[in-house]
């Protein structure tokens, strides 16, 4: 009876840190499969041990934790799920509870910023291969395309403190990422990462995202192919594990409100190699997230 | 440069018989995948050579055939996409050409009559795990397992003359088969067929469907997981192949007005097993179709 | 967060029917995995609806059932787990539920047995492709090629109601079944199996049995390959799963006082059809506990 | 360091029956990769053990066998192979052994027949999905849809005393068969052994071989890709094991010169079912190739 | 109905670049299936999108581009098959057209190089685990290990102009190489790669090709084979997708004729992983091409 | 019929180095499979030719080189298994050839030590991502997280001479590594391992060894999952076989005693590239030691 890091279940009221799922995947473009990334998420977890062998630290000591269960989405109405995953999240934050959650296609950022219904606009912070700020698909608004793009028009996210590492690839058009420069938004694309290296870059992101509250999202597909081939829309030339775990762990000591790691599709990913380094990429954040608890006070 | 059965394209209005495509699972209530369905099927046809064996005859000798492309569907909006295939079809309809389609998932069915505007509801032979006649899931009116429910509200499909054969499995409620039984469906459970075996079956069945216009719609999760794995909601226990080919074939000389092999999905049919079975169900299908052609006179 | 049917989990004092793991591979000759078994039966298990639709009856109507989680092993010392696992099935017994299992590797039976502490011997029917009654390998009294000849030594098992169905494949020593037949088990060759059919061979099954306590066990090698491939020791030309369920199902009736299914190996079913198989197999044999509880009064 | 069913490797001249490899596939049209046959069967061989539970008999102990090694081919010029494969049979004719093969593609037939240097031509009993017998494919005479018409041609076969079983597909031109027909070889359709099962059929077929000097070869894809699906041309339809291993049986008694099982693809068999069921095969031809040796005295 | 990058299909005469396939695959000498390396291909390049994201520009907006179809190869006779090919890349050449082409084995350089026919020997940049300027294997002097020491020998290659990057890998013999360095080779052992990076290598390789004409020849097997496991020959201690796109990137400027991505093996890559990361190669291939194109002038 | 590196077999007493197998797993603790590594390692060690391509030399010419087959174990009793190890190696050393071993879970390592009996405490390095120093799991002190422990305690390690490199991972208990430092053992965690590069970890390797008898063992977790994703306990940022090649060449002039190679698991490793990378890194554990023969005389 597999839960996220053997935890015990229990409600958010009763956690600092809730780790739940959000079994959706009907606003993907390209391959869909990633309902099941919670369940495999969770399979993989029962692999993490409970110190972090990087800082002889554990989570849990820091910090109340347990698997807070699923969001209660259903595959057929994608306005609807969007309403009740907001829901799902403004409990959590109602109980006082830090999220992290395992996805899920990457729309779902958008509902959980919305339920977690931030004074103002958050920074954030965005591992992934693709943008995700166009504008439509199919003329559709509400897609895993589009999620930051609606987020910032709505005033969740503060572009200025928005920082993306590791874009790539061949686009449709040269003016994609128009709106988010014009709106301040830092995007690192992954050639730059590479002349540089991880010490720089996440030296430059954690200026950008300063002291003030900060939202962690991790798209597998961030991470190379051959490393994390259960995803959606991959594409070669992404970070190796070792570098996805570096960057996490510079994270330590900003203000993170919560995180997720998103577009895990177990349909792809037989070997179950994707999910273990999800899960194991969430166990880092974990302990980020572990270490605001702790700073702060409970 | 895959096409079906390795056919030229061609527009409707060229040929008698259209074999097309709709890369369509958005209606799915479990594992989706199957928008890659025509794709694999095309793909595999490429195997298929011009004469059936068993009659030594070829469709190609009867019937004018080529591959008429895909219905012009996209992944994110389901009512719209609806009318989208409507369209397709009332254009194969106008040309006067019979459809051939792989799909997709089975709610694709629904669109694909209303696009054949018959002028009197259609009988219909349905090869299937499920029947298919739910009234809803999730509160969602129209998705994969509700088509035929549908069908018959909407005046397309003849209760009277609709067989359904194959279906099993465990049910969510007793009373899930009351619709189609109180509207005159004919359901030939896995069981019943097991005991009858395929020639007393059709017998029955051809008598039902009788001479007027009928539609033939194969779902490719009625033949065994072990010979179709690449399905979104396998059941064990189905039809072998051998009787799957046997009972297509005891079709000829009904007035088959269209026909649809759907389901297969190919992230789950890592061998293409799943593929192979569904191109060459649509290749006896096509012979099918073509016997009808060569027996109304083009 | 999967558990066995998406069932509640609770304690066997609170339920008729307890259905367990045992998650134990370490008894296995051949090719080891079936300690993973629960976890992948758990998940496939989600598939498995509330009513059985070839007699519109739901196990849920006529037994409290519950998932009581796993027997308390561990990968390291044999006799030691079967000890733990004795203990488990004796506190089952003693809560007065009825134990369905899946397995793990087949030497479980016999420390189920064990557990169960049967008044008299009790009639056991096997399906199976080996008659796992040879006396030791590698100098080893204990593992999954000997359980059933241990539970008859050891008084668990009466050799005169013991029927084995589905045994095939090349032997080491013709001598091998020497025991088995001189203390009266009746052993059902597959050839013998195919020549007579389903429903000859479980009427002499059931006379057999007769109305005394009688246990199940199904190891997933009796089938097919093709249908169910995930386990150690796999062996062609097995049963059909329409075979397997109407076997099954023709148990109705008897005084079971409990079932197994096991020899689930996930690493060898990449596409989970072992486990969907053995999860659908489980959800008869609970039908026909069910039945059992429902005849005998709770 | 896997042998055939593990056996001691040994020359032509030491035994009464040879099993050897042909690990050759530069004679097919479509997908190519059973140059890796022998070694996976040899390696599922290993699960072989010494007594058929049919008979209680072991063909080891009516007659010397072992593992000859691999016919001395190479990957780059067909005809020359043809030659290094005649030379390797004619020893082993010359040595008075039987010889047992596991290839390669159906092409190496012609150089073992060619390499058996018969007196007369000899019967051919043929278990496959494919007749075999076509005239030549891209303009080459040589491949491996082409041994039987080359055969005969040559006076190998006797195309009287020629069984085929099991054929079956959509085909190219519908005088494929002319050929075989008009020579007088008997083939069996599926469609035909499927309305007769495997005693009628293989009753006529042991009628047709008579008691003169026969040649087995076996095909894999004679046998359904849910239990074979590692071979170049797959065909949906066919033999289940349990037919198949009938069938094979049934050769007992006959006057059987050599055999062999082809077309084993390792590529296309990640899980090795296609390789075990090949080996089984393999082993049920031994034993008839045994009984073989037992009936004339060594 | 996949064709290279979803182009439209079209004669050579209509385009600037010609994007074509050569599905052959029977010069290999370990394992086959590159003759399915197009399809797959094609497929997979339906991912590319129209801009190259690290120069903002499209290689559309260049050059015309199209699929222009396979080169008319069959399975059956490998001289007869080098003539095919060199006749249609004669064609392609007459045209005025550049080529880039998806394989088929490494041996297809050879007879492109022919049809090409350079008014002098051309220079040459190939990506690769294996010099392939062998002698001959089993006697055989045309197969995937020798193409380049064929085109030195018939005067298609320039050895001083000739930089093979990525070599690796026992070998059999110290004086293979011997042939390469004594005509004046440059051979980039992947040690020598490894120590100095891309930007070093690439600079030596712009210098030593300069500004006359120049072939771009990359085999798969020259990527990691966790990145690129479907090929015939993998070695590992490959290039990074990443190291590979950055070299290809910096072959822009050069006086480049033609290109060819190669060794794609689809029965070897189960996930299509090795064909997308050879479909992107393609894309970065492409906009070299495009780049010679505008700077030349159409 | 498979051997490592194609080398004859050979008895001990003929060589001076001596590649064996031990198919051993039944001391781990998560996945089985380890049992059928030596079968694939051979397998796949058909690819190794025979000269080194970095030092253009062949562990052929240095040393007399022979397969010697498998250690005499079985699946059934761990303790029993250990001796019969022992006594295996003991045998190796009597012959005075050098142990080359392809395992097996990594306990093996503890009996081959025993077996070797050094006169004093040897050196050792270990590349590994786990110290497998730990005291017991469930009780039990021998299974595959505790031979180095043992090792010392036995004194057959000396712990001031004992590397690890590669540790990384969640850990169970901050005290784990109580043991290994307090003994003196030098522990290169992965972090460490990255910031300062091959070079430097080795020059510090080979300065802690010195020049006494130092034993290697390389677990195949070491590596990266994506590069050797087939091993029981796979951790990802692991090294990259690029990284492993360039450690283990830097062991030449070393005075080796034995080495081995550990932790392949066949089950999980369906491409194969696991035995691949396992039997590269075998040839170069060879070349090592076959320096080391050279450098001490025969």
């Amino acid at each position: 009876m597999s839960t996220f890091m053997r935890l015990p279940v229990m409600a958010p009221e009763e956690v600092d840190i809730a780790i739940v799922g959000v079994p959706f995947d009907i606003a993907v473009t390209n391959r869909p499969g990633t309902r099941h990334g919670p369940r495999e998420l969770r399979n993989q977890s029962s692999l993490m041990r409970r110190y972090n062998h990087t800082t002889w630290r554990s989570p849990y000591d820091a910090a109340r934790v347990a698997d807070c269960g699923d969001a209660p989405v259903h595959p057929l109405d994608l306005m609807e799920n969007l309403s009740l995953i907001e829901g799902f999240y403004a409990r959590i934050k109602s109980a006082g509870a830090l999220p992290l959650t395992g996805g899920g296609d990457h729309l779902i950022t958008l509902p959980i910023l919305r339920g977690l219904k931030p004074e103002e606009p958050v920074g954030l912070i965005q591992f992934d291969a693709h943008s995700d700020t166009y504008d439509e698909f199919f003329g559709q608004k509400y897609n895993h395309g589009t999620p930051f793009r609606r987020g910032i028009e709505e005033g969740l996210i503060d572009p200025k403190r928005f920082v993306q590492i590791g874009i790539r690839g061949s686009i449709g058009d040269p003016r994609n990422f128009d709106f988010a420069r014009d709106a301040g938004v830092r995007t690192i694309f992954m050639e730059e990462f590479c002349a540089r290296g991880v010490d720089d870059v996440m030296a430059e992101a954690r200026e950008i995202l300063g002291d003030k509250p900060t939202y962690v999202t991790f798209d597998i597909d961030g991470i190379d192919p051959s490393q994390a081939p259960g995803t959606g829309t991959p594409e070669i030339g992404g970070f190796t594990t070792r570098e996805a775990q570096a960057m996490v762990r510079k994270l330590s000591g900003l203000n993170v409100i919560g995180a997720d790691l998103v577009e895990v599709a177990p349909p792809f990913d037989p070997s179950g190699l994707t999910a273990m380094t999800g899960a194991t990429i969430m166990f880092e954040l974990l302990c980020v997230l572990a270490d605001h608890v702790a700073a702060r006070g409970t």
